[in-house]
């Protein structure tokens, strides 16, 4: 990372403030207990309470990690994203997928274009769509309605999407069964091949270049399944697609090709038609504009806030923090709600795939770690599943969300004097204490708890489809605020290309046997040849 | 950790090999391309094929490491463990999960008590009792067959059924659905009232003590819920407890309740009625035998076969050599089959609370690091989500796992040459080499791949019930080998209290204002007080 020179100084100013955060007198259990701490560490913006009194943080940490903000120009690189700059300078392209849920009807200019138009005609055509198939006008080749949504589509045409419909599924009120056709394996097709009914089924195909192997592939399988049951593909399939793709041709009719655009990657694509193609089918089109309204407010949050009152830098800053300066090397994602349990999935891929880079957005190699390892499950089944580790094993830090009101508050039956809500509550509150409090037993030390486990809590009231846009867009934020920090380019991927190259040339192997089956898979290495071999006799 | 003299030579001497696996000439690359490099890395035992052929060792690592492994006698701890001793010190308990696919019928004696023969009758009482339900000649109080069966359970009373239901999931032909009521938050339980049929349903409570919070507070909305119902909770509900505990009680009768031993822990417990009881309704209790008998074979060859040739202490000890040797803060596991989607987070638990700990078994304070942070996501979903970060990112090792015969391969429909199967494997293939070899690109610092990222593949020929008990118990040794490496007790989680403890005050908290309206939250600190107030009105 190069630096200017007040960016070093306040890069050595936080090692600096990070050893002494280290001393017995900072130790969380007293920094948890100085008066006002819950008022002073929490900020509410863009509809979301972000809480980090359980950080390792004091004013002064805060002081030097906002300099750092300011020093870096945070917040005018955030404001140039979304004024449509070529923030992707590998790829030469805009990151604007706060475009997609832009309702200000200002123009948002690329390369001469107003690009906001176009989002607001794809919009206009998914809700056109969703309702066609809702009425019933629109059916498959035998005429009936259409109760099953397969997405076909891989990581950013996958995950974002499976979290909110998931989030969202105490609202899918329209009769639509939603699946996920992810994996190129075949027992991914085989089990939702077992559970639809063909003729009632609409294939949704996503992919930017319409040339994904894996997600070609399934849909290959899926024209060759709908073929068998006597129906036609044109009635059956849909497709998200960069326009002009193998994917938007008019000789290869579809029921409709809803446009993806350069400016949006697939990652942060979750309210463009990615997402919302399927989730229009899913819960209406109605709660999918209010999820972008959702995430609409917190872009406008993340905008617009000053870097204190900032909930998504805020919360990349102390990232930052406990990644570069106090060592940590991974981030768990702990949703108390079972709903949200796709989030830590979701964030996994947005951030480990933006942040996890090797070289400034200029190309030197960075002299200091980029993006942490994500992962997550709900609570409080994490609680019971590897916070022992959490607790007494190696630390890491954590992002505890709770959800005020759940989808089903009706069921009031209490245990030990509490409703099951409550209960899960109890554990939210108790748990970021337990982790950073710690609890001294010299004479026991099983029972021994070293405390100082750094915790964040986000809480949002609801799961309305505006709070998941909300909750959706902060983390965007963050992930993008980390990378202005350590200037990489969170909106490229090359890391994903030798893996790719490599299956290319084993796949040519396989295809090379497939149609002669004397070959003996001369020219691939040694350990490579022993797994074709494996997979042509059919057993190790 | 205290060693004898000669264990600390061989701690030491693996000290020195690290610094010596750093060279560049030791790079993965160079170390893949040696003669025999597979033959010389792979073992094949109880049924698998482990290879670390992209493992960061040489042979002379491995003969430190397995000289750590005589020097520790991890092989004559392993064979004490089934063998019925008390390893589990700090519980004064044997640690016994091999008793319960053992079909030897040897006896196994704890405090003077053929454990053996309760573990035969057990598994007899499931047999009989899938045979009652799937016969209809056992039904719910209107008379009608189960069709779907609800596991309340947490934990180790869930995760690994889940994943055990989900490899053979396409071998369920019972005509019995299963859902996991795990998590205490309401909107899990509301998702499951939302898609049974009362009438069908079966609830199988599962809880040794019959006293976890979770568990108990969903067996109670539950029979709420059946009552509600007009039906009776003793036609509906199941135990699997502990001989004695409140849920297997005469005087509350219920279907059936089968017994849960203390020297089977939770983690440790899917081979006993916690997963027998479910798997049997699920799959039939022939399928659940034949997965019984093959942990029993990968027992037969964790206890039997030579250190050199034993796949998971070999596995053990690599991922020791990860962790503390070469520094390595994670490690993810990777299933290259949608069917065993479930198995990285069963073994994030079965890993993570067993080897997540601070303390030596005698209670001394480690001076070294215990386990790792286990995260997975299947193969290849995970390239198009965070492989980025794998890549060029923090590096992590990986467990690679293949299935070299799909459940779904019937369709055979080929894409760029090569069926899906095909191409899942050629991605198999290629991402260890990818990460192991890297790539130079001296004129493109974003294309730069520097290689030499470890990891270990795994297959199994496929999903049968045999290969996915393989499975299983292969990683069950894996975890406590480890432990007895550090000489650390895998079988107790102390570090789960101090949260139980805080969460416990919390709720009285809640259930005090729910009898009284005026009660202000004394008594709690400043921060907790704000969690509770934000519940009590609803909102942020």
């Amino acid at each position: 990372m190069t630096y200017q020179s007040d960016e070093a100084d306040a890069w050595r100013s936080l090692g600096s403030h990070a050893e002494r955060m280290d001393a017995p007198e900072n130790h969380l259990s007293f920094l948890m207990a100085k008066e006002n701490r819950f008022a002073e560490c929490t900020v509410t913006g863009g509809g979301i309470l972000y809480d980090y009194s359980r950080q390792r943080v004091d004013r002064d940490v805060m002081a030097s990690l906002i300099g750092l903000a300011k020093n870096r120009g945070l917040m005018q690189q955030f404001l140039d994203m979304t004024r449509g700059k070529t923030v992707n300078r590998s790829e030469n392209r805009a990151a604007l997928h706060t475009a997609a849920r832009d309702f200000s009807g200002r123009e948002i200019t690329v390369n001469g274009v107003d690009v906001a138009a176009e989002v607001r005609r794809v919009r206009e055509e998914m809700r056109e769509f969703a309702h066609k198939v809702h009425s019933g006008s629109l059916t498959g080749t035998t005429g009936k309605r259409f109760e099953h949504v397969v997405v076909i589509g891989i990581g950013g045409s996958y995950l974002g999407t499976e979290f909110v419909a998931k989030a969202l599924e105490g609202a899918a009120d329209k009769g639509v069964s939603l699946h996920f056709l992810s994996n190129v394996d075949i027992d991914c097709f085989g089990a939702i091949a077992r559970v639809i009914d063909p003729e009632t089924t609409m294939w949704i195909v996503i992919s930017k270049s319409y040339t994904t192997t894996e997600t070609m592939a399934n849909a290959r399988q899926a024209e060759t399944f709908i073929r068998r049951h006597n129906l036609e593909p044109k009635d059956h399939i849909a497709t998200v697609t960069a326009k002009g793709s193998p994917g938007d041709d008019p000789d290869n009719p579809v029921l409709g090709a809803f446009h993806m655009f350069d400016f949006i990657g697939g990652r942060f694509s979750v309210t463009s038609a990615v997402g919302g193609v399927p989730l229009s089918l899913y819960v209406g089109y109605d709660r999918f504009e209010r999820f972008l309204k959702g995430a609409e407010e917190m872009d406008g949050h993340a905008t617009d806030a000053d870097p204190e009152e900032n909930a998504p830098l805020l919360a990349a800053l102390i990232s930052v923090w406990n990644n570069n300066f106090l060592g940590y090397a991974a981030n768990a994602v702990i949703p108390y709600s079972t709903p949200l349990s796709k989030l830590p999935a979701h964030i996994q891929q947005l951030y480990m795939e933006s942040n996890g880079k090797g070289v400034t957005g200029d190309g030197i190699l960075l002299e200091t770690q980029s993006g942490v390892i994500v992962f997550g499950e709900p609570g409080t089944n994490a609680q019971h599943s590897f916070f022992q580790l959490a607790h007494q094993g190696r630390p890491f830090p954590i992002d505890f969300i709770g959800v005020v009101n759940p989808h089903h508050g009706s069921y009031t039956q209490r245990s030990k004097g509490v409703t099951n809500h409550q209960e899960l509550w109890a554990n939210l509150i108790a748990q970021p204490r337990a982790l950073a409090a710690g609890k001294a037993a010299p004479d026991d030390p099983a029972r021994h708890f070293p405390g100082n486990r750094p915790s964040s809590t986000i809480v949002i009231n609801d799961l309305s489809p505006e709070n998941i846009g909300r909750l959706l867009s902060f983390y965007e934020a963050k992930t993008v605020f980390e990378a202005f920090v350590w200037d990489i380019n969170p909106f490229d991927q090359f890391g994903v290309e030798l893996g790719k190259t490599m299956a290319g040339e084993i796949r040519s192997s396989m295809a090379r046997k497939n149609e002669d089956p004397d070959y003996r898979f001369d020219g691939v290495g040694e350990i490579e040849r022993a797994y074709l071999d494996i997979l042509s006799k059919g057993g190790v």
